[in-house]
């Protein structure tokens, strides 16, 4: 990163004012009159109509509109375990986002971490406030057993981004790449370089897009993920598969499908090569992939690829779902984000790339020409048709599956 | 309250949009360079600063305007004991008016409530997401108890306004209502009906401004507390007065200063005429006083009486302290709310009304003449004077007293 970027997001960090959200006021607060109402004596009305009927809370209060974005600071970014207070400009750009994309007002809360128990309790317990609890940055394997608790115990919808956002449009892009390159997930071997929370989620849903897990290679630190290992936890024992197989090189021999969450350059153009015909790539390591586009491309004329970069073409990145998943959320007030939610937002993103791309979303790309084929597999993250078709896909999808609380509101009927 | 007016309330609450507040960006977001310095990559720079030094965090991110309006819902207005989520349109309202009033984002957290413990390890694990907290509508005792341990935990100042700002603002009145009766603080007799939060911290802070604890008798539903009962909680217990006296109408005889924070009509007319003279009346319970105004200067016209009205002179409302005081604690990064700043806040207050009132506050509060008296005691709440006083005077006392971290900021030298 040079002098002058850094240079730049400090002071976009810092000027005219620290920070990048406000709170503001949606109804005047002006007069003498108006604050009766907003305050003593009218705030009582609410006040009892809430307490009468709970639900009356989503009528007279901002909560059905409000996403908490909360992190104990323990993975921020590919930073690491930096504290809570220091992530707060990373969940302060996700309620940015938030807000950008999907008009969601969103808040970070940053939480002190002891224990997985007291980080549980402390978010179950404020959890009511909002509408909905975006987890960020929380460590593997951590992160797993506190978004299944938070979910048993919250009354809505938690939903982990680092691990689902990225599976959801990994699991977008690939489907389309395999379409591309004329191939059946179910037969496909994917190798899976990282065994952490994004790693494990993107396997799992790619499990429940039809892949086999048997022909799934996931590797750690340490070498491949296999049954005869006993230094793993019980989230990676899921994907140790009975092999004599130990390294990447081994693994990579003719897989179809490599996906990277692991770190800069570490797929060898030599290992590359080894890849079954038609292979697909996706290098998410951040800002550097496992291997360069240019140079993979070199080996491999028959690649599909996508990376987390915006400078690459197939960027997957997690803005394309998690603002839109929770706006479809919100509009129908789900008790939760549920598998059919989630593959009904595979669905939406994956399909809005066949369709013809309009000139207001290449020039907000800085693209000349974008048409479904190897170079664009994903939609772009400023593309304004996410927001009302990956919305409505995820709410008809909560519907369907009888978490949602509330009707389809009347302006999807549009969409 | 009219069926007009609860209803003009709701619709407040619900139209266009449900409840009263929104989180909004205060930075570019449109093009995907606004992007790449508001998340990845660029949000890794304000990260690193923040890692190397936590001060860093009132530089890069809003916390240092940010103030939590926290709850458990225990004691909600008037209504009692309704539950953290029937809260929420008082503390969205809280919210509203931090930000009308002083330019204060404020978002509102509820707080399922099982034991102190908890509501305390709750708050203080997410208190450094925020410049400060601000306690609201916990019962007592349980607030002594919560407000202590949680000033004795968090890193930035905590506030509990029920108490406190109702103590500030009765303190400025009384001050101005003593002076205008020719009365000295440390002789007045002073009798107190309620024994709450806001009763106890009223008498604490009028102590500290000179009045003498074995002249007041404070009263709770049982009658006076004195020092042979054995039913009362460690707070009361404080204000335990050795006396044979049992009744409101015993103590009340003689009495120079009768503040009430407990129900409507409970001041007979019979009871206000055995006062003293030029008596001195705080009837505060809300929306009915203890005593109506017409009726207590029939009986006595020598009264100075201030109630929780805005429709009656002199109101005494939490309003006019509790922006402000945040305000200026925000402002010079304050570890807590100390004694010094809060009795700079009650000077501030105190001192403006005797200053001559613009034009703008008479319309703005609806009035065509004030002046220090015994209707003008305390100021208007829509004074915009109140702001820029009390925010630096409440600064100026925090650096005074140690435990400002920053200097005073420049704007306020013009003050």
């Amino acid at each position: 990163m040079s002098e002058d970027f850094r240079q730049q997001a400090l002071d976009y960090h810092s000027l005219p004012v620290p920070g990048k959200i406000s709170v503001e006021l949606t109804k005047p607060a002006n007069t003498v009159d108006d604050l009766a109402l907003a305050y003593s004596p009218g705030v009582a009305e609410p006040v009892r109509e809430i307490a009468q009927d709970a639900d009356n809370v989503y009528k007279y209060t901002a909560k059905g509109n409000m996403v908490a974005v909360i992190t104990n600071g323990t993975a921020i970014l590919g930073l690491g375990n930096l504290g809570p207070l220091a992530s707060k400009p990373v969940m302060e750009g996700k309620s940015l986002l938030f807000k950008r994309f999907a008009g969601i007002d969103s808040i970070d809360i940053e939480v002190k971490h002891r224990t997985i128990d007291e980080f549980v309790d402390t978010v179950a317990n404020i959890a009511d406030t909002f509408g909905g609890i975006n987890l960020e940055d929380i460590k593997a394997p951590d992160c797993f057993e506190i978004e299944q608790r938070l979910i048993e115990r919250c009354n809505v919808p938690v939903f982990h981004d680092d691990q689902h956002g990225t599976a959801i449009v990994t699991a977008a892009g690939m489907l389309n790449a395999l379409e591309l390159q004329g191939k059946d997930i179910g037969e496909a071997v994917i190798v899976c370089l990282g065994a952490g929370a994004a790693a494990i989620a993107c396997m799992e849903l790619l499990i429940k897009c039809g892949a086999q897990r048997e022909k799934i290679y996931m590797l750690d630190r340490k070498g491949v993920i296999h049954t005869r290992r006993d230094d793993i936890n019980e989230y990676k024992q899921l994907f140790a598969n009975n092999t004599d197989k130990r390294t990447l090189e081994d693994v990579i021999a003719g897989a179809d499908i490599f996906v990277g969450v692991s770190g800069p350059d570490l797929l060898a153009p030599e290992a590359l090569a080894l890849m079954a015909e038609n292979p697909i790539v996706f290098a998410c390591s951040n800002p550097d992939p496992e291997i360069k586009p240019a140079l993979a491309h070199q080996v491999r004329q028959d690649l599909i690829m996508g990376t987390g970069r915006s400078d690459y073409p197939n960027q997957v990145n997690n803005v394309l779902c998690f603002p839109f998943i929770f706006r479809g959320a919100l509009d129908v007030r789900a008790s939760q984000i549920n598998d059919e939610m989630k593959l009904a937002a595979v669905n939406a993103i994956r399909e809005l790339a066949k369709e013809p791309v309009p000139q207001s979303v290449l020039d907000a790309s800085g693209v000349s020409h974008l048409a479904f084929g190897r170079e664009y597999i994903i939609p772009k993250p400023m593309d304004p048709r996410l927001l009302p078709r990956v919305a409505k896909a995820v709410a008809q999808a909560a519907i369907d599956s009888g978490v949602a609380r509330i009707e389809m509101p009347m302006g999807y009927m549009e969409v």
